[in-house]
């Protein structure tokens, strides 16, 4: 007998890799190429924090949660934050999934599902896509302990419709279904309006994509009132102080400016098109994406090898050595830039 | 049958008020009267943080490990950084305290020991203090499923001897033993060099308390290099970035400064000493406290008397409605002056 028999024994997700060299460019991760909104810098500088900090923050996060509400025209009392979808995803499982009965997710999907699941004791059975990567909706109609889906999926960046999410939510009002819309605000439709009408649906979204702020470690959800009030006291038994003082502040002025937060995604949508046509040409193939990356397959070069050839490049794309997809790259929209250079490389590498 | 059935139901842990008007008197978070080192004010004003908040983090957050390791030294795989020692104490019933057999505690301590049992459905049985708040060591030799202790101890500021501690942790190899040294910074004294010793010795710091940064939120853990990374699977299987960018810097900016930190702490342990004095002559009792708190009781007057008395003066202190301390008020040591506004009220109010 030891004390290591007692431990949980977890195999982690595995995060993109964040290399410490400079001029590198970096389609890894999923990250924005632009800025935060210029609001950000300004509070930053004008607000004197350093006097701050010796308090503990507001537990509520009550200033980002206002801007929240106010952004999205929805209840305070319908919104929960964390730090990162992650944590808030994270918070959920905790919360909503204590069935016996099986999660539902789609095989190919956001690998951190199968992780918490697993972290969390959870049972849960995967409902394979099809070959385009298309999400099989009958499949999660099947008796569950609860659904998770994102929209558009990661990492095909596929978008479902929204009526049949809704079909989703409507068909299990005996489990929460979560919807995940990371990256919802490339060209997505939000099932945020389902919130009035299903109390077991919470939806999730973050700043680490389209507000720029990875760094930053905000996620956010809507729900029904009763459905964020259990969240919430998940959340309160777990870390009463989970986003600091200075997040809070920064998250609330980065909501400020609807222009700003507009046009980046404009801008990103735009390369993405564009840069839908570059792949095309070089042979590539792809499921259409909605998202801030594009998941591709080349007809006769390996994927790995030109991940491989890119990292060498100074360029680096996210690579999955996992069943059914092991011969794709998950490539970020960066900069229109950033992207030349990409196909530049590529180019003399494929020709 | 509806969602709700499976939804983990839990009672939350109240933190203290965190109250938003100005010119009040804030002794009821044992929060740090004074700054940040300065240090911290420099990196914000200098570092370019808005134009690195769209990348993620670091996830192993190297730089505050890095400093961390040096400031303790302590090798950097046997540190563990977490968004407050909350999230770190979290993570650590998460990993260790999978038992069947109960979690053991002091029935007085940090009120979210059994809020996290609940959370984690993990067994528990508290180990009553004696008559003078002191610590039934025999108590925690028998059999368990882990063994958390802060020390000095919570909300009583009661410190236990190092030998003592040693004496759990040494008879204790089938479980893992945490102890919580939130307030050792103000005259207690570290486990921390037992680590090398047990392997099953987890010690938890905070920068809330001694760093006066509570608003950043950063608690960290010294253990063996096996813990750690059982802890650290546990972290990366519940959310990947956990620390933010700007809060990892800053945390490494305020460790680089000793000089300040011993002189704050000094500070703060000299204005102990004298509000002990001043607690004694307006008749209360209190066990002796080595933290930045003091546990008082009134020998007339009845604490949530003079809890609401004060707070109607806009002096803050915490009042636990709690089976054998309900008598009781924990005060936070401020600085001097805040001290005598807070005595010449009570001198008023008492005489």
């Amino acid at each position: 007998m030891s004390w290591e028999e007692n431990v949980r024994k977890v195999i982690p997700y595995t995060p993109g890799e964040q290399p410490k060299e400079q001029n590198i460019i970096k389609l890894n991760t999923n990250e924005n190429p632009y800025e935060p909104a210029p609001g950000v810098r300004k509070m930053l500088a004008e607000t004197d924090f350093a006097d701050r900090l010796r308090k503990y923050p507001d537990p509520a996060a009550t200033n980002l949660v206002k801007a929240i509400s106010k952004a999205y025209n929805m209840p305070e009392d319908q919104i929960f934050v964390g730090v990162g979808s992650d944590d808030v995803l994270a918070m959920s499982y905790l919360a909503f999934f204590n069935s016996e009965k099986p999660v539902l997710f789609p095989d190919i999907t956001y690998s951190f599902y199968d992780v918490w699941a697993e972290e969390f004791r959870v049972p849960y059975k995967t409902i394979p896509l099809d070959e385009n990567f298309e999400l099989d909706i009958d499949g999660f109609l099947q008796e569950n302990g609860g659904v998770i889906i994102p929209n558009p999926n990661a990492p095909t960046g596929v978008l479902e419709t929204i009526e049949n999410m809704e079909k989703i939510v409507k068909n299990n009002p005996d489990s929460v279904v979560i919807i995940d819309e990371a990256y919802v605000d490339f060209g997505g439709v939000s099932a945020l309006p389902l919130v009035e009408k299903y109390e077991n649906l919470l939806v999730v979204q973050t700043f680490s994509k389209s507000r720029s702020m990875a760094g930053s470690r905000i996620g956010f959800a809507f729900g029904s009132k009763k459905l964020i009030k259990y969240l919430m006291d998940v959340k309160y038994s777990f870390n009463s102080y989970t986003m600091d003082q200075i997040t809070i502040e920064l998250g609330a002025a980065a909501l400020a400016d609807k222009a700003y937060f507009e046009e980046t995604c404009s801008k990103i949508v735009e390369t993405r098109e564009w840069s839908k046509e570059q792949f095309i040409k070089l042979g590539f193939k792809f499921a259409d994406s909605k998202s801030n990356f594009v998941f591709v397959t080349h007809e006769t070069k390996a994927a790995k090898d030109i991940f491989e050839a890119l990292k060498k490049q100074g360029i680096f794309v996210r690579y999955f050595n996992r069943p059914r997809i092991d011969n794709y790259l998950r490539i970020t929209i960066g900069t229109r830039q950033e992207m030349e250079a990409l196909f530049a490389f590529l180019k003399e590498y494929l020709g």
